[in-house]
């Protein structure tokens, strides 16, 4: 009886040919956000549970938490989110940080998932934000970063778009136009939040329960409908004036693709005003692939400093979704580039030292291991997939060359042995 | 009352200058590793316990393992160590995957360690392994790998050797030439193992207690005490021939600095043959900093099929350690090089454009928020760190210029904006 050999439930291996592929979509993510003037951090999985349960919701800490005691009787968790291990971070460390301060990293989080398409207990991510700013400019910066990481990944603007909303204006809306009282608005804001999620008589009846009455319902339906400047008037002069919003949209101050949309709340607490999500414009995938949103408050668990910022989190799951219903997603690049055998032991030494020149250069090379034979070097070559094998023969062993054949066109040249880096160096960078 | 700010005991927050350091250690390595033909992979941190208490040996296990139960009832574990996810894997897919094969991953593993300097209970590695070869070329590689790790880190083979040992070698001396029976080899294992730890007297009773009598503790003494062709000897001529660790010295195979010690065991139980720990040669830190060895049936928990091979796991901690007493720890490179600004929000479009063309070049900068004023820009520029300053005041506006300021001389240029790219992009250029 062996064990099974598959990954934990709801965790994925990845294999070389996948990593590949996860690793160049996020490199180029990493590479775009330093351009951005990002810098990345990093922190431990385990954390406190306590500081999910006082800020991360009742669903995730009930019943998505991965949640043990130590061997110390310390009550930890498995992060289900970066956002309060950053917070931690930044307000330990607010004395040495200059603010306002762009920061990415690239967690993995957990959550209990019941396991589905698109749902994995187990996922990474690309966590952005900018601390330290109420500047609408934080919101452009993050709206312009999102295109531009599209924009790494081969994506343009046709393919996605931002769906973006403030939560100050739609309170005041829902006050001033729905005539909602206080105590009911983050009720109607769980309606909201899933519009499109039930049908309409679910909705009523959810409404009703909250003391919703149907004249309220009716202007609820009403203002959803608007259009951003209608809204805008329903939410009344003062706040639209203030909404970050209603300025970007209206002065057209990011070309990144986005679009307000009245029924967009995101589920944290700790949002205030600006939120939004990424979708798909894939008539396959029209759904959310991450969101984020303005917080006036991010480490309020840990200093009286108020903290505020705007921040988002990009997960692997939807983005590889995404890209590959746009044929977007990047080959895998395996490597080796190369593999050097020797047709007898005799020449083994002059194998490992051809390897050791291509790879001094930079050539992804590996010397044949248990002396195949010429047919079997070659069978090996072609499974590894690398573009040359370079062969060493009794009669190139004698003239001091090497063999350079290329697997893809078949062809084949005799060269000096120290003319090889050369011709292979050439040879691969014509060819890519 | 806040929480506290520290992280989880016995880990660590990486904050932008640290993790900066840390990316840079390990992208060279990986960088290395690629050359050498390894194929990046990765698995999940969580995996079933029972594969741990099955391989992992009672210390780590009992001791050192996070331990819980999911709420599903699966008994679970936090990786301590990387083999057994990769046996798993490699067991899983051996179908598709061509032998023999190099793969490399980079885990973060956990352990109850009491904290103190050098141990930490989450730890980063480089995992590196060779599967499906029981060639010496698998150990030439290993060796010869480790030595490009450490000369891609700017370390040279003064500053650290590997010491090497083989199981099959001592056995046969320890059989032969002192007479320990095949029952008592493994207790007298683990005395060798600690043999620099304890003194003599606490050695003879240890040895004493696992049956072993004067006479062979003072031939034991004398065996360690050997150099590799006596110890060869001792071990009588067949086993000798067939050690690849002494054919590797003998003739010279790799040209990274290895030392034959037939002290060192490693703990693990897999290894069979060749095991090898490489040490700080810093006569501060003569210490371990990581090893490895051979193995003869990696994914006996998974599969019938033999898979020999030899890996090691090189971690964060010690080489961060190792760096830092030989000065060769990198300097923190943290972006952004430009900061834009304009004095005026009139400006601000402005300078979100300059922005954007920098960022277009691949050049890392951000734009100003919050409107700081000429002298708040500068300052913030200097305290940000960054090379650049770029200004853009009444008369650049006017004149469609913008003011370069070279933070480190102080210097300061004004230029067209559309040549502002080239401009900063060739000052960078010449100034690394």
């Amino acid at each position: 009886m062996f064990f099974s050999t598959k990954p934990y439930r709801g965790t994925r291996d990845f294999l070389p040919s996948e990593m590949s592929v996860r690793t160049q979509i996020f490199e180029k993510l990493f590479q775009t956000a330093e351009v951005f003037g990002f810098r990345r951090y990093d922190g431990p999985i385990l954390e406190s549970a306590a500081i999910y349960e006082a800020k991360s919701g009742k669903e995730i800490v009930d019943q998505q938490m991965y949640r043990f005691t130590d061997k110390g009787g310390r009550d930890v968790a498995l992060r289900p989110e970066m956002t309060p291990s950053v917070a931690r971070m930044i307000a330990g460390n607010q004395a040495d940080i200059v603010f306002p301060s762009r920061w990415y990293s690239h967690p993995n989080c957990f959550r209990y998932e019941r396991p589905q398409k698109g749902r994995v207990r187990e996922h990474w991510q690309l966590n952005l934000d900018i601390f330290g700013s109420e500047d609408i400019g934080a919101e452009v910066e993050m709206f312009d970063l999102i295109g531009a990481l599209f924009e790494a990944l081969g994506a343009d603007s046709s393919m996605y778009v931002i769906r973006v909303n403030d939560r100050m204006l739609l309170d005041a809306a829902l006050t001033k136009f729905v005539g909602i009282s206080g105590d009911s608005l983050s009720a109607v804001g769980a309606v909201i939040d899933r519009w499109e999620k039930v049908d309409e008589e679910e909705r009523r009846e959810e409404l009703g329960k909250a003391g919703i009455g149907t004249h309220e319902i009716v202007r609820l339906e009403s203002l959803l409908a608007m259009d951003l400047d209608e809204f805008a008037e329903a939410a009344g002069h003062e706040v639209a004036s203030q909404s970050r919003i209603v300025k970007i949209i209206r002065d057209g101050l990011t070309s990144t693709p986005i679009q307000f949309d009245s029924h967009i709340i995101r589920g944290f607490d700790y949002y205030t005003s600006t939120v939004f999500e990424v979708f798909d414009r894939s008539p396959e995938n029209r759904r959310s692939m991450f969101g984020g949103g303005r917080y006036d408050d991010l480490a309020s668990l840990f200093t009286d400093r108020k903290i505020p910022g705007i921040g988002c989190g990009m997960g692997d799951v939807t983005t590889w979704n995404f890209l590959e219903i746009h044929g977007l997603l990047p080959e895998p690049d395996l490597g080796p580039d190369v593999f050097v055998f020797a047709t007898s032991d005799e020449f083994a030494a002059a194998a490992r030292r051809v390897t050791r020149m291509l790879r001094g250069a930079g050539i992804r090379s590996v010397p044949a291991l248990d002396n195949p034979s010429p047919k079997a070097g070659l069978r090996f070559a072609d499974r590894l997939g690398v573009r040359y094998a370079v062969i060493i023969g009794q009669s190139e062993y004698e003239s001091g060359c090497v063999s350079v054949k290329d697997m893809l066109t078949s062809g084949q040249t005799t060269v000096d042995e120290g003319n090889v880096v050369r011709v292979v160096a050439d040879s691969l960078a014509a060819s890519s």
